[in-house]
Order: C-alpha cells, then structure tokens, then sequence
C-alpha cells in the first residue's frame, strides 16, 4: 500500500494536510490501509472551506454586537401551558388528528455518547435507576406506541409515528444492536429508521488536521446541526415523503421527560400555520446556562448563554419576566415541506460554529499529549441554525418540572442534569400524576404524606413512583386505577397493573 | 432537697405531671437541685393549657378547607423589584430617610441551632467557606455598618441601626462570647441588645412531659414566634421606644444574602403606610417546599407547603404565573406601634402550632428510648402569626438569586441550602456585582471569560468572587474599584483595596 499511487500524496500536499502521512512507516499494514481509507473518504478541499468560513464568522460574532441585535419573542407567535390554558385541550386534539392520519414522525438527536456521563455507550441505553430500570431508548419507545394508541382509540383508524433516530459513526452498531436485541421495545422495526450524522476532524488553530495517534485523526461528529446534511445524504427525506409524513418532532436523546412528538405541541404548529417551532421552557434566573430563542435582526435564532453580557440577560419586560426567558430545550416542529427546503437549499449556506477544545494529539516527535488549554477546534452546525429560514415561527412554552430534565453528567456533588436529578424529575412527575388523578400516598406509620413533602431532614428525595408510558402518556387515564385510593410508595403502575413495590426485593 | 416541701409534688400532681420525679431517687442531690429548679421555674397550668389548644386547633385544621379559603396577594399591596423597577429608587432613598433618623432597626432570630447543619453552635458563628471565611454574624454586622455609613453620608448626620438579637437559653451565652471575642465587629456593643426566647417542654399525646433522661425534661425553643413573648418579657419594647424606634426589620439569621434592614424594603413599606411587611420571592415549582403569603377568610397569612393540596399549589392566575407564589423567606417588617399591640394585645390569643417529632425519651423502666416514628410534640409559634392583625400588610417581592439562598444542611449531594449553596450564592451575586460595575474576569490563559459560564464541565462553579460588605452593601460605589478593568479570580474586594487572591496560598 502505498498513498502516492493513489494519488493520495498530491492531495494531502495540495491541502497543506501532508503530516497526516508522517508517521506512515511506523504504522502497521493494517493501520496504513486503515488510514488511507479515511483519508480517501474525505473532501480536503471542503473541509478546508469549512474552516476557514467557520473561523471568520467565530471572529466576526462579537458579544457587544449580538447584545444590541437581540429582540424578545413577541407574544403573538407564542403558545404557553400557563398563559393559554384554554387553548391546550384544542391544540391536543389537533395534534391527535395529526398523528391518527400518520402524518407526523419523530426524529431523533442520538449522536452523542455518554462521555460526560462516564459511560461508553450511546445515552440512549443509559438506565437512570428507575424502579422499572428502564433506558431511556425505552422509554421513549413506548411513549410512541401509547400514543398511537391513544391517536386510534379517538379516530378509529390504525396509524403510524414513524421514527428516524439519527446515530453517529460512533454510536450506529450499538444502538441498532440494542433495538435488535429489545425487539424494538414493541413497536414495528419498519417503522424505526436509523442513519447516521457526518463526522469532520479536529484541526488546529492553523487549519491543520488533528492525528490523534500516528494512524489515526481526531474526528467528531459534526454537531446535531449534521442532522440535516444527513437526511439529504441518506434520502431520509424520500423515506417521510413516501410514508407521507407532514410534520415532524425533532428532540435530543437525553430528556428524561421528553413528550415525543408531543401532540398539543404539533397541534399548536399546524393551527398557527408554523413551518418551523421551539418549544422553550421559561428561564427565571439571568445567569442560567441555557441558550435563549429570540430574534436578531429580525429573524429567530438561539443565542447561547455565553454569547450575551449579563445586562442582557437581566433585561426584564414590564410583567417583570426576563426580557430573553424563551430558554431552549432542544425541541422542535418542522414541516415536511420546510424541512426539505432546509435540506435542499439552506442548509449549505451555513457555517459551522467553533467549538475551542483541548484535543488530544501526535505532536512531532510522535509523542501523544493531552493539552491542559484549548489547542484546536471541533466544527460543527446546531440544529437550531436553520430558525432564520422559517416564514412562520412560533415558540411554545411548556413547564419546566413537566417536561424537561436532561441527562448531562455523572452523578457527583455540584453536577447538575445528573442520573439523579433526571429519575427524581420523573417520579416527582408521576407522583402529581397519581394525586391530581384522586389518589394518595400514606407513610409507614399509615399517615397520608403531603402534596409537597417535607424537607425537614434536609433533602427533597421524591415518592417513588413509576407509571409506564404503556399506561399514560401525559398523566391520563389513571382515574381509574388510583382514585380513593392509597398507597405505599413504591408504586409502580404498568401493563399488568398497580403494584407497591416492597422494599428489599423479595 | 425535697419536692414535697416546697409544694412542688402537690403541683405536679394537680398537673397530673408526677411521673417527672419517678426517678428522684435515683438522682444525685446535683441534679435533684437542678431538676428543682427547672421545675419550679414552670407554670404547668399555663402549659396545660398551651397543649389542649394546640392539640386541638391542630386536630381542627384540615386540609381541605384550607383550600378552599385561600386567596392570593392583591397586586395593590405588593411591590415588586422586577414590576415596580421605577419606584425601587424612591423606597430605597426613603428608607434611608428612615435609617439616617436613627428610626430603624434590625431584629435577628438566631435562637436554633445548627442541629441540622451538624454543629453543636449557634448558626450565626458558621464560616460557608468564603475566602474571607467570614461568618454569617459578621456579615451581617458589616452590612449594618455600611448601611450606616451610606445614610451617614447621604443625609449629613450620624445615625445608629440598633441590632437586637434573639436567642435561645442554649445559644445565648455563646453568642455574646463570640461578639465579645470579635469586638463586636466594629459595631458599637451598646447597639446590640441580646435578649433570650423561651423555652417549652416536649410532650407526648396525652400532655405528659417528656424526660430526656432520668433528671432532665426534654425542652426546646418555643419557635420564633416566641419573639413577641421575649420582647415583652425582656422589656426590648421599652428599649426600643427610648431609643425612638419606629420600624424594625425581622429576619433570620442562615440567609447568607440578607439585606438586613434594607432601605428600600422600609422605604415601601413606609410609603404605603403599613404597620406590618413581608419580603418574598416568587415560586415558580408548585412543589416547592416554602410557605406562601395569601389571605385566609380575608386575612393574611403564611400557609405552609405542607397545608396545602397539590391541586391549589398548581393553581394559575391569567398571567401564567403560580396564584400562590408568594415564598416567604422570614423578613418582615413591623412598625413599631403595631409590634407594640402585638406584644401586649395579640400575641397572647395565639394558639402554638404542633410539631410532630421523634423525641427521645426515658419510659418507665429507666431505659433511653429513640424512637424510629414521632412519639410527641413540641409546641411552636411562628414570627408570622400575627400577620391577620396588620390594618395595613403589604407584600415585597425580591429576586431570589439576589437576597434568598438560607444555610439548613450540611453538604451532601441530595441536600439543599448547604454551606456550598450558600457560597455560591453570595459569589455569584458579587461576581454579577462586579460586571454591572464595569468589570470583567479573565481565565488562566487570559481570555474573557463569558457573563454566564458555560456548563460543559457539567458543573457550575462560579467565579470566586468576594465584596465586603464594608465596601458595598448592595452593588453600589463599584465602578471607580472595577470598570474596565480585567481581573483573574479569586477576586476580594474589601476595606483594604482590590486583591487578586494567589492560588494555593502565598
């Protein structure tokens, strides 16, 4: 095996790229054939304008500017849970006609591992520790097949909610592997569409790719935004037209909470005529670290916590709310024909966004060194870039204890978004379920436990209480199981029924 | 030493208490003398009394009525720093109006321990672990010192913010040594009035005095509504009155953020003319564990999150905001005439509130019992009983991030309101003081580092950043110490200048 052969060389030198082949014959054959593969497969001359576009722009986007270009969402293109309580029955119900004719698909964002989570494999699989110890991948899954269920018991009419689940090159063996072996956690594999996100290497401040050993580069996934280079490469796009998909639920793997395709959300979109919509949760404290929906310069985007001056962020309205409270949760509503407007047309006039990372790499001398500051920069686009796009945007806020807790990092003493928070968010929820359907916890000593429970030792450790999305998708339909009734936590209630789990096995 | 001749057996008996010297015998005459003495000191009758009525109002108090007689805070008596921005100035230059007649003064609830928090000291001697490794009594006493001086220099003439501290008969003497050892810290002694809540015994549910050992019955502060009996008892209304004291502030001593007598909280309170004030924060969680200010039957009250049902703490008003969502964090605001009528005409008609708590115990046979479920009660009344008297209440909502973060617990990952939680609290509020003024933070490498730091290391530490409150009580008179100026954190601002502290010592 030899590059120059192929030409691989002149390629490589053309693109200022030729120290990838330095350690060339220090490698095995088996690496070299490794490495000439990923280097066949891959566009110097793209990657190279890539870089040098994202590098502009990242020096361009001052905070100053950003600052004085931001403007609030208006009230007119805002739906809220809070705010418009007599509209949320209505825009359900829309959205359950949706789904009954099987218009609306769910996609996806599983390109991610769980490295800040401590764990290898894709946070899709990962198992908070809930009663059930069901993944997330599960649940999810059967948040799916009850609400189709639901769709077909209030039309009478079999349908389907396709869902596309974009992985990575990392992460596309393992996932499928696990859906496999969980017979798909019961829905019909053919409707269960996996692809897979684009991957770009890291390179240094000087366009130079990344070896992350002396036969291998540094690679990363090129960000939730590759979401839509993929549908177009993969002809996703083809596969929702076909089925007749519409309108389209876009979320990440890691929210616990999440309400796949979430009808009153799809309901609420196609009643405003939306071609594009986020759902937001509302931020109440300025220095949250979470990315706010707003307009700049007259169209929507997300702006990230870290690209705006705390003045800003402390902006209130005359209700006194913060004036950028629209706090992004990486939910979105597309329509079928603006998503393939994304895909075909804008997508491409996109630049990437600089991620400065400390990345491990062969210097010279083939030593591997892991820098203690940032040395280099990933690429990547986000999939809220393409907000701008739309005609019609509408934002629609839900509570954040109903609907929203990330799965982020490992459990440790100052982490946020943690195991623990994520399967404490879904009792606490599946508590208020269990009370607001006329049911009642009772304590040890017999006594009824209150609505809020004490924090008299200190902690606010929920009930335990689990109720399977085969039974409720959003806290319905338990009249019937809890009404009058008490219970000694944990209460699990599934399939087979209303249990009270006894503690210490048995 | 025997309780027969000073009639103290005949008492006991009448009291139907006799079973508190079951183990007379077996005392030394050491502590026969002291259980004498606590004896005799006790008015069973009135005791007695305290009980059945607790007993009774409690058993009396449902939770569905409650509901059902709650209203929320009219928006005609609430100010609000984030809907009322324009007034904020006004109330804050007429509080110090008040402040610089020396008409003002603050009255600190320090009587718990720090059971909870793990130490076996007064709450107020905690250290969080600032890099000043102030204490929270220092803090205080420093705030009260620059607020002095503020009002000093704005209206011209010398001015006095008496402090009168309450404590219990566990923490008093400690207190004043700690004040003593720390001269005081700058404050005039004279200024500082100690004085001591009562004490009540635990009893079982049939009104029998709990022993927590053979000689010794089981006592505990009488709750900090205890305040209004102290304040007549110890004659701090005649202290008060000599001095010309017209408002008092009342607060807490574990909130690290307290803004003690705050200016512009007395200045709308003033404004309004209302004799009795509470400061809140908004809850945004319906499960939040914190009482709310409402009315009840007309008049207000705090109502516990325990009180209430689930269904009522999720109700909404149009706006989308909680209907009850006025989180009481203990600063209240009193005029001086109506905490006069409370001590003398009020507080007498409040029936304490029962605790259910595992008391432990010494039964017949001798043996100390810790029991694993509540065995009894201890009786409590609450600073915000009186509430329902005020002719004039008016409610004063405040940012949580800004002046509410309470120390409860000891660290541990479920706890909240640690001395970690605490810590960060008051730095983040003095970092957020710091870039309002003009200043920036940089990182190791020398970058700015972004307003709201990024949470990629799944944490959010923030920048350590310490203002004496010497040298700011609320923000203010930063910008000639900061603007423009770029600073490395641990960043300490305080009487002696700006110091960028050395990691790892020097």
């Amino acid at each position: 095996m030899d590059p120059r052969a192929s030409g691989l060389t002149q390629r490589l030198a053309d693109a200022g790229q030729s120290h990838l082949l330095q350690f060339w014959n220090e490698l095995s054959p088996e690496e070299q054939a490794d490495l000439t593969i990923d280097l066949q497969g891959m566009d110097f001359q793209e990657i190279s304008g890539f870089f040098k576009n994202a590098m502009e722009t990242s020096s361009n986007s001052k905070q100053e500017k950003m600052d004085a270009r931001m403007g609030p969402v208006p009230r007119e293109v805002l739906g809220s849970v809070t705010r418009d309580r007599d509209s949320l029955k209505d825009w359900e119900l829309a959205g359950l006609d949706c789904i009954s004719q099987s218009k609306v698909a769910a996609l996806l964002l599983a390109g991610g591992q769980g490295t800040r989570l401590g764990v290898s494999y894709p946070k899709g699989m990962y198992d908070v520790g809930l009663p059930s110890h069901k993944t997330l991948f599960q649940i999810q899954a059967e948040r799916i097949l009850k609400l189709q269920q639901l769709a077909e018991q209030k039309h009478k009419i079999k349908c389907c909610i396709p869902w596309y689940i974009m992985t990575s090159g990392r992460t596309m063996e393992s996932t499928k592997d696990f859906f496999s072996r969980h017979n798909h956690f019961g829905l019909d594999k053919n409707n269960i569409i996996f692809f897979q996100q684009g991957m770009l290497p890291a390179m240094d401040y000087n366009g130079k790719i990344i070896l992350e050993n002396k036969g291998k580069l540094s690679m990363a996934p090129d960000g939730n935004g590759g979401l839509y280079r993929a549908l177009g490469n993969q002809h996703i796009m083809d596969d929702m037209e076909r089925r007749g998909i519409e309108f389209i639920h876009v979320y990440c793997v890691d929210n616990i909470l999440v309400k796949v395709a979430d009808p009153a959300f799809v309901g609420f979109c196609v009643q405003k005529g939306a071609d594009c919509g986020a759902k937001v949760v509302e931020k109440t404290n300025p220095t949250e670290a979470v990315g706010v929906v707003c307009k700049v310069d007259g169209h929507y985007q997300v702006v990230e916590y870290s690209e705006i001056t705390l003045a800003t962020a402390e902006k209130r309205s005359a209700d006194g709310r913060l004036m950028f409270n629209a706090g992004n949760v990486a939910n979105h509503f597309f329509s079928f024909s603006f998503l393939k407007d994304v895909v075909q047309k804008y997508e491409p006039k996109l630049q990437h966004h600089v991620a400065q990372k400390k990345i491990p790499f062969v210097n010279t001398q083939g030593q591997l060194i892991k820098p203690d500051k940032p040395n280099g920069i990933k690429m990547e686009k986000f999939v809220f870039d393409i907000f701008q796009f739309a005609k019609t945007f509408v934002v629609y806020e839900v509570l954040r204890e109903d609907e929203f807790s990330p799965l982020k990092n490992a459990d440790s003493q100052d982490a946020k978004d943690t195991p623990t928070t994520a399967r404490h968010a879904l009792m606490s929820l599946h508590h208020r379920w269990v009370l607001n359907a006329g049911g009642h916890f009772i304590d040890e000593n017999g006594r009824r436990v209150p609505a809020i429970p004490s924090l008299k030792d200190g902690t606010d450790l929920p009930i335990k209480c689990e109720i399977s999305p085969l039974v409720s998708y959003g806290g319905e339909g338990l009249e019937e199981l809890v009404k009058g009734r008490e219970f000694h936590p944990t209460l699990m209630i599934d399939e087979s029924g209303v249990h009270e789990l006894v503690k210490n096995g048995v």
